[in-house]
């Protein structure tokens, strides 16, 4: 298993982070999760373009280009044979202390690991069950609209979920409505309208997220971002989550109770399909 | 230089972590920064009980024994020999991915780093400036009461601060009111009562703090825990910040305003003093 770290490829268990480093410091990097599918890394650019903007948010001196992120994303996925599975890109500040001025730390580090990790499919058929956990996001931190190294509460919620006995933990704003899930942004189905959150209510902006308000608006079906409640929530026709990882996928119950049928909907299944056909290179999608 | 790495002490050079940790992967893990003085860690007790507290919060499987912790803070001081420095222990959850049960985590990474750095005393004469910065502290977030590795908000509000030439970045709440600065707790005086925004507001339960209040509670002087208003601030009589690195110290401005007579007062001077007499092992204080 081959890494690329800061411009090369290694023998993965030769790579490792000087404990000086602020990644490991003060969780001051930002990281993206790509899908791979065909041994193509999925809505590349859209995740590139993230991890740009994140970088500028948290005033890094330097970020790698794009094309030379490319090509490494392009020889690690050959060298690791990767055909369907994930790619990750982690970036820290590098070496140095807390008092340093953030623009004099150019010296960045940049690694990506990939692996081949064929998805589950009964997810797609089952859905999947989420808590209302205790974690309260805050949508007047710029942090949350980062991937930023700081995932501690994910973390956390994703354990409040696990404890509960099902696989996804939803957040609450500091002001009550629903954010997001530990690792997925959160969607509902209102009378055939695809309603979800808006970017104030302290989420991450996934990628998915943003593909599907994007189809909807190509194909003039109707869409809202905007508050959410937990009680809107549970009285939804349909409820499914995205991210990188899974694309779409059904949420079918929350706190032990169905949402909607308490089976994937239909509006629900058209999206999956859909997104199974980009990731079968379908370009017509 | 040698650094204390799961028990051993070895070379600072050929430490290092593994890509794979979870506190690089997630900024999955704690820490705590000693002040050194006489050779001596001060305030060891409460630090290492805060550590112990934190890794609790942070649902953490397993934790160093404080008596091994002890062990390892004596000898890494002699083998650098420090004798008015630092020392930081940082604790991260181990190798592992984002599903994996917390429970199951039992290979925790722990370390410790000391060096040799005399403070400058002038700090103490002159006090520091601050700016009231734009990040908000989530007081609903467990994050906040635990020196976590999900530190970029102090990184954040410290990089503000330099920007407008000053040492300090204050935070407020989502609320509105003031929480701490990046690296320190808040106190103001006001008619001779020592203020500090109370533990609900979003800040690290910081040891410096806890010591001046029961300092207070000991010697029968006032003092309060609750919300506090920039505007109050503005108007103390004086204030000053705390943290493990300095002890109590002035603080002269905010936003380019002095505060009180935009010296250090002469209650900041007498916490100042008391400090003093702690750090040179005088037992009376
Ligand atoms: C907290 C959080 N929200 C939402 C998402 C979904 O984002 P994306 O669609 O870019 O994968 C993720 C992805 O991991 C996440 O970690
Ligand atoms: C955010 C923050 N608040 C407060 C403090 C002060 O805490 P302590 O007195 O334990 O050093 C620190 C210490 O570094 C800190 O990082």
């Amino acid at each position: 298993m081959y890494i690329w770290f800061n411009g090369k490829l290694m023998d993965r268990q030769s790579a490792s982070l000087s404990l000086q480093d602020r990644g490991v410091l003060y969780g001051d990097g930002l990281f993206e999760t790509f899908r791979v599918e065909k041994g193509t890394p999925m809505l590349e650019d859209a995740h590139l373009n993230r991890l740009r903007q994140g970088a500028c948010l948290l005033r890094f001196a330097q970020v790698p280009e794009p094309e030379e992120l490319k090509r490494g994303i392009r020889e690690l996925l050959r060298a690791n044979r990767v055909r369907s599975g994930y790619l990750r890109i982690t970036l820290t500040r590098g070496i140095g202390g807390f008092g340093q001025p953030l623009h004099r730390l150019t010296d960045i580090s940049v690694w990506m690991e990939a692996r081949e990790h064929p998805l589950d499919l009964s997810r797609y058929e089952q859905g999947v069950q989420a808590v209302v956990t205790s974690i309260r996001r805050n949508p007047y931190s710029p942090l949350t609209r980062v991937k930023s190294l700081n995932y501690l509460e994910s973390v956390l919620a994703r354990d409040e979920a696990a404890e509960a006995g099902v696989e996804e933990g939803i957040f609450r704003t500091v002001d009550g409505d629903v954010s997001e899930t530990a690792s997925a942004n959160l969607f509902l189905v209102q009378d055939g309208c695809v309603v979800t959150p808006d970017v104030s209510r302290g989420l991450l902006p996934g990628i998915v997220r943003s593909w599907v308000l994007d189809t909807c608006t190509q194909r003039g079906w109707a869409w809202e971002t905007r508050a959410v409640s937990v009680e809107e929530l549970m009285k939804a026709d349909e409820a499914f989550l995205t991210n990188s990882t899974w694309g779409p996928f059904p949420l079918v119950a929350v706190d032990g109770r169905s949402i909607g049928s308490g089976k994937p909907g239909p509006v629900t299944r058209e999206w999956i399909s859909r997104w199974r056909k980009v990731a079968a290179g379908d370009s017509a999608e």
